[in-house]
Order: structure tokens, then sequence, then C-alpha cells
């Protein structure tokens, strides 16, 4: 039966998969942001040598692709499955991207919570015996965000203070059967929260409550307090997300120590870089995991990392028909066993 | 370590889930056509009861989940995991109507093959010990396509002959670990393929090839050859893609018999319904499952079927920057054993 399933929706994994390897590509703007050193790739060119946004973002991806097939010493035929998905329209990032892989393709839409979705469901699969070798990618594009999700580059709009800046990025994992490196123990799937929120220029409140639903849920679910963890990593809540996540769970008399941080947070100096909260974006979760995340894992710096990856689940149809945003956050816990 | 993968690309499930409801609700063209016994319910209403075409398809999930759950005799909030997804940009059809489901989410975008793709991660999530109840549920509404992906239907554009009508309906299914019921037992997960078609009014064409390599890639790692089936059923390749699919086996000197189907053939009477090459969407593909062949496993008529949901990956901006339409499809086996 279902032995795995530990409280109201987490699974601890029964053989924990590995992480054989994880490549991150990223923008200019990224790579002059604190996490420079730990990106694989940083292009000069937004356009990654394409004639739009659209097909900059899947030159990116596969791009990012080839770099974790590369790094794991696999050919990409090898893989048994992709988990994917990304913010544009009909998820075409990714799918356009991969379309020459000749890999089974499973495609997701978690919004920006995607790479954290695409790594439960990737983990899940090797755990439950389906495969040994399974790759999860996303990413995001703030050109091709920008246009399809706010208003095109070349309206020059200004940004409200609140507003978050998409990360140009892609994060890809493959994760293993067997094998040497940080491992994946347990899997939180969100539910889908609505608090009412309709400011889409205000993403990080809108996410925040279904953050808190995760992560109390993964506390209560598996018994661990947050100080068991090393770093307890949301998405892109950015500045403003984290400040409510922190208010929420002071409520609950659980203090939001520095174990708590956010990608968002983590790969933009905000001031100096003019991103107002910070990252967003699947490609945020994507590629701090990818880079800075695994790196801290490796070095043994961090041992125990709760990553929650936090998505906006609105579109600008549902945003202009009045409608709030949803948010969602899935969780996963990577660990140095 | 994966001992349920067979061959390239399938999975032998160990312990079968079984389907333990279905449901489908489906709009008044539909109701119409000869399927209409097999439908739980047709509205008469195309916004059911709401104030946009959006709003109308998420009402149209929000009633076909509740009806499964209710057909299951389960209390929603019972579900361990509900997977879905459906055609809307960033696919609001389905986190729309399900945010208060109060239920662990996993979104998906698999276009036309998301029905599929559901139920293959739904029977893993199962089979792989995680969950003992979970919800497959996909849909798709006429009028929301047709402005997103073409014209507004005030413009009252002419449609070629390959064209295809989208399915208004959704169609739900709860797998559930144990009981009485056919049983999900091998899934195979398409690859992307893309022919090169670049005409986004022939979609048919373009998921052949697809459907072609998901169902030879299934007989060649199960040894099952068609005849082992009752029916082989593709999910929306119409009457024009369905001649190219039999053209395609017909050059490995595999006989297109009688087993072989199409939901979007199934579902309208193309001739007096001016469906031109038949149904398509999410919807099609659901409702036809969760109706017509759901009915005859249960009636016994039909005691071994395989389901091959067919997508097409393409989005407005891809076929406006001059792309060709990648497709994909997701073969599931549902048996009486």
């Amino acid at each position: 039966m279902a032995d795995k399933h530990i409280g109201k929706q987490t699974v601890a994994l029964q053989n924990p998969p590995v992480i054989a390897a994880g490549a991150c590509v990223v923008g200019k703007k990224e790579g002059e942001g604190p996490l420079r050193d730990c990106f694989d790739y940083i292009s000069e060119d937004s356009y990654f040598g394409e004639s739009s946004w659209e097909k900059a973002e899947s030159a990116m991806f596969r791009q990012c692709f080839s770099l974790v097939c590369d790094k794991a010493k696999l050919a990409p035929s090898s893989l048994q499955y992709i988990f994917s998905g990304d913010l544009l329209n009909q998820c075409t990032g990714s799918t356009f991207a991969l379309r020459d892989s000749d890999v089974p393709f499973f495609g997701l839409y978690g919004a920006c919570s995607t790479m954290a979705e695409s790594l439960a469901l990737a983990a899940m699969t090797i755990d439950g015996g389906f495969a040994d070798t399974v790759c999860a990618i996303s990413g995001s594009h703030f050109c091709s965000s920008e246009r399809q999700f706010r208003l095109p580059l070349e309206y020059g709009g200004q940004r409200t203070p609140t507003a978050q800046w998409t990360v140009t990025g892609c994060g890809g994992i493959i994760l293993k059967a067997q094998g040497k490196g940080p491992k994946v123990t347990h899997i939180t799937t969100g539910k889908i929260v609505d608090a009412g929120v309709k400011d889409a220029a205000n993403m990080g409140a809108a996410m925040a409550p279904a953050a808190y639903e995760t992560l109390s849920a993964h506390f209560a679910d598996t018994g661990r307090s947050p100080d068991y963890y090393d770093a307890i990593i949301t998405g892109d809540l950015g500045i403003f997300g984290h400040e409510i996540l922190c208010e929420l769970f002071a409520e609950d008399g659980i203090a939001f120590t520095k174990v708590f941080t956010d990608c968002g947070m983590l790969i933009f100096n905000s001031q100096e870089q003019d991103t107002h909260c910070g990252g967003s974006g699947c490609g945020c979760a994507a590629s701090v995991l990818a880079g800075h995340i695994l790196s801290c894992l490796k070095s043994k710096t961090w041992n125990r990392v709760l990553l929650a990856a936090t998505g906006a689940l609105m579109s600008p149809t549902t945003t202009m028909q009045g409608e709030s945003i949803p948010g969602i956050s899935h969780a996963v816990a990577i660990e140095n066993l």
C-alpha cells in the first residue's frame, strides 16, 4: 500500500535517489549577482544566438540540458525520463528545447515551482522502481516573460516596489537510483492556496501563504522542526513575500531564523541591481538549486536542505477577469546521508 | 532497481491500480454526438453559469471533480493527489477549478495528451507506494480554446477541411490501490516527435508521427501485437491523422484493423455535426475515456484497451514565429484482469 506516505501530504523515499549532476545556465544580469561563482555558464547575449526571446529561452534550455548530461557523463538518450516545464504559454520553452532529445517526456506546469515539482516527480519515479536515470529541468527568460505576462520591453513600463525580476536562467538535475552525492529524501507536495491577493505585481504576497501551508505540513508530517535543516529555501517569494512568511510562522511561535532564505533574495543584490523585491521565475529556484544549493551540499557547508519552490498560478487572462492569484509550493528535502 | 521498466519506454505496474470511478461533463454539441449516452452530464449552457469562457471551463472542471468524487463515494479531501492540466495559458482551467480542493496538486501540460499523462503519473504514484487514492482529471472548452489558439468566435472564421473541433468536456478518473474494476497495467511514455508539419489547422498530421512512435514502442516493449487489444484508441488524431497513422503502420506490415480507433472520430458524427476531421482538445480523450471507454470495460464489451492520447505542443507564438508543431503521445493500457 502507500507505505511511503507519511502524515497528510509528505512522502519519505525508501531508496533516496542521488543527485548525480546539476548544471545551470544564466543571463548576464544573474552573472553579475552574488551567486555568480556557482553558475556553469553566463551568457553575455540575452538572445542566446537566436532571433526571438522565446527561441532564446529554448536555446538556453538546450545548453543546460547538454551541460547536465555532460557533467553526469551520460548520453542524453540513456535518460529514461525528462520532467520539465516553464512559464511560456503551452510550455514551449521546454518542449521546443527538448523536442530532439529522444527521451520520454513528462511536461509539467507549476509556474515558478516547476523545478521542485519536476524534481519531486523524478525522485518518485526512481524510488517507485520505474527508472534508474531521470532528468528534471526548468527555466525562464526575463524578456519572454515580460512580454508575455506584463508589457513589451520596448514600452519601458515602470515597476512597482513589490515587483520582482524574472530570472533568465535554467537549471537541470540528473537523478540516479544509486551513487554518491546529495539525496532526495522527502517530498511535500503543495496544495493550491488562494489568499485573495489580486495584485499581479505582488506575487510574493500571493505565494507566501502557499509556502507557509507546505512548510507547515512538512514539519508536521516529518516531525522535523525548522532547525533540523541547515537551510530552508523558498523559491521566489522575494523580500516582501519572505517577510510575510516570517510573520505567518511567528503567529505559530516558530522563529524565522537565519536558516530561512529565498532563492529570489539570494540571486540578486536587489539594491544594487535594481530588482526591487528580488528574482522570480522557474529559472530562479532552478538555477539556484543547480548552482548555489548543490555547491553548498557538495562542500558539506550544508548537509540538510529543504527547497520549497513557489509558484503563482495566474495568467494575464485571469488577472484581467478580476481573479485573485492562487499560489502553490512544493518542498523537496535534499540531504547528505 | 528499475524493475518495472521494460524495453525502451514502458513500465509494467506490479500492483495495477484500479479505476474506482470515472465521470464526464460535456457541452451541448458533444451531447448530440454518437457517445451521448455515456456522459454523466450534458450542459445546455456553454457558459456553465459563468461570465466568461475561461470561468466556464473551470466551472465544468469543478462539476466533473465533484461528480467523480461522488461516484467513488469519497470526500474530495480524502484524495492524496490530483494530477491535472488543460489547454489554457498557464493551465488556469484546471488550477482555478481546483484551487479550493485542499488536495496536493501536480499541474501538468501535455496539450491534448494530458488525460493520459495524468492517468499515467497517478497510476505510477499508487504503484510506487506513494498513495492509495489519486484523481486524474483533464478537460477543454471549445470557446476558450478558439479565442486563445485561433480567432474570437465573433469573427466567424472559416475552418479548413483538416481542422478539428475542440471538445467542450472534462473527464475525471479516481484511481485506487485496491478494489474491483478495470486496472491500469502498462504505461508507455511518449517522446516528443516533430515531423516538421507547420499547419496549425492540421494537428492530426502533426500528432500522428508521435502516436506511431509511442504505439510502436509499446508493441516492441511489451511483446504485444495490436490484436492483443480489443481497442487501441488514439486521443484526437481525427479522420486525417488516423489515416496517416494507418499508412505509417502499413509500412511496417501492421494491418490497421478495426481495433484502431480515435476519440476524436468517436465523439462527433463529423459529417452531420460539421466538425470536419473530428474532435480534439484535452477534453476529447478525457471525456471519451471516462465515458465510453470505461463503459465498454465495465460491460466487458472490451477487456483490454490501449489509450494513446495525443498532444500538439505548439503555441500561437511558436506558429507565428514559423516553427513546426511537435507532437507527443502517452499510452496507457487498461485491462479487466
